[in-house]
């Protein structure tokens, strides 16, 4: 039997990121504004959401760039590395299982 | 802190259905035809596609039907209930994490 297609890295990549409470709301924290990393650890305890300990957090925002939803840039004002959102839309085409991310 | 958005049901359903190699093997068995569950069963098992028993596979079938992504119908040529893509696109919307599906 032929198989159809292959999935993309892409595909595969930018589901896995979406498929997370904690991913998805780190998405949330940074449509509001760009932050730091320290920045998106402190907001979360304060909207109580249940995290593990700041390395979980870490390695979910490198889950996101790695995927594409957000990007790491250098932000002059505070002196900081921070986070923000870099994915406006997200097209998943079925009959290909291909995906397409645009800003 | 106000939080932008929640995500809704139809994102988080249809994103868990897409995060595993098993649901999307059957999309795209069933990408080639629409089949019935036990063809779609010995389909998976001729390819080598490492699977667990009969009732996985109904299960993740099941998942994908909820998400939207598959439809059952009765076929009359063949008097058995199939399985067929139902969504050809899904777009998602990042600013408001909210997801689209189109046939």
């Amino acid at each position: 039997m032929n198989m159809v297609t292959e999935v993309s890295p892409k595909f595969s990549s930018v589901i896995r990121a979406l498929d997370s409470p904690l991913r998805v709301e780190l998405v949330k924290i940074l449509l509001e504004k760009p932050r730091s990393a320290p920045d998106i650890y402190q907001t979360l305890i304060t909207t109580g959401f249940d995290i593990g300990d700041r390395d979980t957090v870490y390695k979910a925002l490198q889950m996101l760039v790695d995927a594409g939803i957000l990007e790491k840039y250098y932000e002059m004002a505070v002196k900081r590395i921070c986070y923000r959102v870099a994915t406006k839309r997200i097209l998943i085409d079925i009959p290909t299982l291909d995906l397409t991310a645009s800003t």
